[in-house]
């Protein structure tokens, strides 16, 4: 699906699943963009309410628990099918698409008006989870995987809806276990001209702190697949107690 | 809907038109949240996203600009149904449903699987988002309205998804124009072991500035309708260059 993600790679997977839950993810991308974008009566609001309940009958005939991954995910390649800002199969998220730039990811979104805040522009809280992501991205990038344990934005600019965006995340410091990682966002169209700026630093979970919080997660099979680097375990053992 | 909403009051509304809106918002939320735990094969997903473009042929079968406010939105009251915090009428918005409590604002809501981040637990940059929304409420709870200039969060302890979770916010410091928020997450069961902090600071526009971000924003009558407090136009005037 998108050949220049970041991380590139991963395991095998079904390309006709692949398909269709992107088809499904862009679909309910443009019922939720229609549904606050919608004048039609109230009426016709709930019929399309009742549809939209059989849909989801439909969907729940079938499903994982909350512990087993996705089949088209791959932790390890941090490929999320239904993340809510990179997932090509979630109605949430714009999405971002992230590819490799310098020591750096850059990615493109547009958003529209169901992400608004002030009226006219981005939610500022969207800004930041625009950040959180991307700078997570740029530490994967640089070989390193964490968790945020601090985000700072600062917001210069409000930011525009239905206008192409660049995001930009780059690597600050790289301290093992700790990255600190910048990041920007942009319009497309003015790129050196930043709106909102952020800085956010990610820690990897120690081993028994990983193994805490993913002891249980299975990939689709029942194989325990907790998210992390493939050189994790020799990073993490040189890095405990940092 | 919710009379205990932060702040309360506003215009009058359609109370059917609310329901109806309401009702499509909690629909589409439970179909979203299908569609990233349903393992239905490609053919059901690709049959299930054919259906769902038929309903949103039926929503945009009358829409408004993007620069029109719905007609329940009242931008004042800070009333607004397709905020993808709070809104009721959206289906990105959990939603957080807040209320006073003391001299801040506290709210309450559970995150499902479509807004997760590492497996099991809460996207850190959706952290982000609720607690932009819910130390702006504070501002407002405080008489002060501000866009977010600068947004700090500090991650204790991973935030786990499918149990209930309280939010607050309060006031630190009321500058006039610049109101510096302080806020929290926690877990409803253990409310005061805090798995997130985060730290805001909200700047109400001056007027020349007002005027160029939100001159052209009507609502549903035609009517300019910026958003704001009732007295800033007082607040402001006292408050320019500050």
């Amino acid at each position: 699906m998108t050949p220049d993600a970041v991380p590139p790679g991963g395991s095998p997977y079904d390309p006709a699943l692949m398909a269709a839950v992107t088809d499904l993810g862009d679909a309910l991308r443009s019922l939720v963009d229609a549904s606050v974008r919608t004048t039609v009566d109230p009426a016709e609001l709930s019929a399309v309410a009742a549809r939209a309940r059989e849909l989801t009958g439909r969907l729940t005939s079938a499903t994982r628990p909350a512990t087993r991954l996705p089949a088209l995910d791959d932790p390890v390649a941090f490929r999320r099918v239904y993340s809510p800002v990179t997932g090509v199969g979630s109605a949430i998220a714009p999405p971002v698409v992230l590819r490799r730039e310098g020591d750096g990811v850059a990615g493109t979104a547009t958003l529209g008006l169901a992400y608004e805040g002030p009226p006219g522009f981005l939610h500022g809280g969207m800004s930041g989870l625009l950040m959180d992501q991307v700078l997570g991205a740029a530490a994967i990038a640089a070989g390193r995987w964490g968790m945020t344990v601090r985000l700072e934005l600062d917001y210069r600019r409000p930011v525009p809806l239905e206008q192409p965006l660049v995001l930009r995340g780059w690597m600050v410091e790289d301290a093992g276990r700790k990255a600190v990682v910048a990041g920007s966002i942009a319009l497309s169209a003015a790129p050196e001209e930043v709106l909102v700026e952020a800085r956010g630093v990610f820690v990897a979970p120690r081993p028994d702190t990983q193994a805490t919080y993913f002891g249980g997660i299975t990939d689709a099979t029942g194989r325990h697949r907790p998210p992390g680097r493939p050189t994790d375990a020799t990073a993490l053992g040189a890095g405990a107690g940092g």
